[in-house]
């Protein structure tokens, strides 16, 4: 199969953005990756659309077709395909398109993502959220998805000795990098105090531990990787996008402290590219909750089972540290809405890679995107290079 | 890119199956197109499944990994992917899967569509039917579903002379079809009376010439067509899968009379088959509603634009007439749980090509399949043939 290059990013401002409807987010993202990539909508010969919440909050489905219209293309008849795989439908649609062309099928798509959330009913998104779970084993029986993140939080804390102040840590972390990041919902830096001062969610989580519900849309676009540099000089490779589930409900699984889909997919991803875990230089990870960081940077390789609390709290992650983890701020800080959230991960780590990361910039030829749906029914990791090998 | 070929399939009975659940029904139609492939479950690399209403009705997302786990693949740990584009979920999921393996990157896969609808409140599914339209420009102006096609039937009258008995005689001859099919909703052969007596829905459009709400699920098993004749000596190949996208909205398009994604799509299809229109010996068309039907043989090329109402009247759609269609007895008579219905066409048309359809066999070398989102804002066709050129 052919390698495939990220030639455009565009990334909608992240956040309550109460003026801009779902459609205007989709064309802002989507036309911002077109215009990074030179290219014209003409060249584009399919989309690839995350998004989970659109037919709970706009009462929408065919979410590809609109996306399409709405940036001009459906005079063009395009395949437009709508993906779902909960929190990692952004994920999802780039690794699709990945395929896509991949395959030789297409050469040249756009993936993106979008979801407009904060119009909606708390409950209603309350309720959102409990279908990434098994909503008759689990969310009908009481259990929300922060209180089954909360328990994995426990049995992390119990096993590993992962203390209180060490998941503070990496919303800590994550708040100050998004302050560097303009496209970020929350921009402003908070202490370990704050965090645990924040009301309880679903104990020991607190509010400051939770990612934002937001508004916000990504768009990547992709070739393939003969063709990059006839459009850029800068392309980014992807070596490797990989996708594993997992029993749904919480449970089902062996343990609760590891997202297995997670350990899957990057060990996959690894072998297809070639690479360790520690050839990789820059990560944005799935931090819906914090916990859900320290269990991803375990499951990913970057650290032993158990020690990602202490690396945190160590600085491993920071930007400078051992291994730099959500520079961009994370979910946490820069909002998630939900199909988007996959996609600007690509975008981070593109811009990483480009050195366009202006004041959050690392120094990696190799980064990673991990995205996950749920409690981790679904995992999607992305290997993106400023080389092939 | 590699042949792909179909060497299983399964499909539940469709209807109001009050006592089934939506995971039930999966399952069933999984293992059922696991079991003819006469695989096991360890030799499936991946999961597509199409669906549209889960979010609405049974309040739950995430439905790639639901399937996955619930038909026992969970820990394999295998990629599920969920697709949606309203009611060409199906095809879509058909789509995809075909690349995936077309591609290289899988050898054996399953596409699936489920839905479950008939639990569901009248109005909620109603709104979940306004949700494949364009909600802000259609539905919030109170442009229903059937009140579109029904503005494209009286357009496609107005201009071609199509009659009001035409329209009636897509659903008498699919009823009648239907009577042979032992999976179908509605299997009681009707009258052109009966239609023309039945209950307006949006005039001209009366109850019965409106494809039912069903609950149901189908599945097939893909594979590379080198490997097709270990598992079966009677592969079916999949000689073109095609997907084109339209305006979302109708008033946003040049003709009402033609589905133009229709066109598209099986233009692209014909070229990559490289047969024209009068290969195809058997078709499975989108008639969510008549005029559906007619619309969509005309714009598959098997009759002239404007012929296909006179067509239908000189019998040229029936089992033994010029080109049948829809000898399952459509959309209409099996009824139509919106992500199930593309991928049962292919169940269908793959029965039919080995000859297992019994009293609804045909005489065909080549079949069809045409799966239409919302009012045409998606179109999916998929060739299917006995042999590879």
């Amino acid at each position: 199969m052919r390698k495939v290059a990220i030639i455009g990013v565009g990334c909608t401002k992240f956040g309550e953005l109460w003026e801009r409807s779902f459609r205007e987010l989709a064309v802002e993202a989507g036309v911002r990756a077109i215009e990074d990539a030179g290219i014209s909508g003409e060249e584009i010969e399919a989309i690839f659309g995350g998004n989970m919440s659109a037919g709970s909050f706009i009462q929408q489905e065919h979410i590809g077709t609109l996306i399409a219209d709405h940036v001009g293309l459906a005079s063009l008849h395009i395949p437009a395909c709508r993906v779902e795989a909960a929190c990692a439908s952004g994920g999802l649609a780039l690794h699709v398109a990945t395929l896509a062309v991949a395959s030789g099928w297409y050469d040249v798509v756009v993936a993106a993502g979008v979801e407009k959330m904060t119009d909606a009913d708390p409950n209603a998104i309350d309720e959102l959220l409990a279908a990434s779970t098994d909503r008759e084993w689990e969310a009908m029986q009481g259990a929300t998805l922060p209180a089954l993140f909360a328990m994995m939080a426990r049995a992390h804390m119990q096993k590993y000795g992962t203390t209180r102040e060490q998941l503070a840590l990496v919303a800590v972390k994550n708040h100050k990098n998004a302050s560097n990041n303009e496209i970020a919902q929350f921009r402003s830096k908070i202490s370990v105090d704050a965090v645990l001062r924040s009301p309880i969610v679903a104990d020991p989580l607190r509010v400051l531990d939770c990612s934002p519900v937001a508004d916000g849309a990504a768009a990547v676009v992709l070739c393939a990787a003969e063709d990059a540099r006839k459009y850029t000089d800068t392309p980014i490779y992807i070596r490797a996008s990989t996708q594993a589930c997992d029993f749904l409900a919480l449970h089902d699984r062996e343990d609760l402290t590891t997202v297995k889909a997670t350990a899957v997919a990057a060990r996959t991803a690894y072998k297809i590219a070639r690479i360790s875990p520690t050839d990789i230089g820059v990560a944005e990870v799935h931090d819906s909750y914090t916990i859900a960081e320290i269990m991803a940077i375990e499951d990913l390789g970057f650290f032993e089972k158990g020690e990602g609390g202490r690396a945190v709290e160590d600085g491993a992650t920071e930007i400078g540290g051992h291994i730099p983890v959500n520079p961009s701020g994370g979910l946490k800080a820069c909002g998630h809405p939900l199909g988007a959230t996959g996609i600007r991960q690509a975008v981070e780590i593109t811009l990483q890679l480009r050195g366009d990361a202006k004041g959050r910039q690392t120094n990696a030829e190799i980064g990673l995107t991990h995205n996950v749906g749920g409690t981790g029914g679904t995992a999607v990791v992305h290997i993106l290079s400023r080389s092939l090998p």
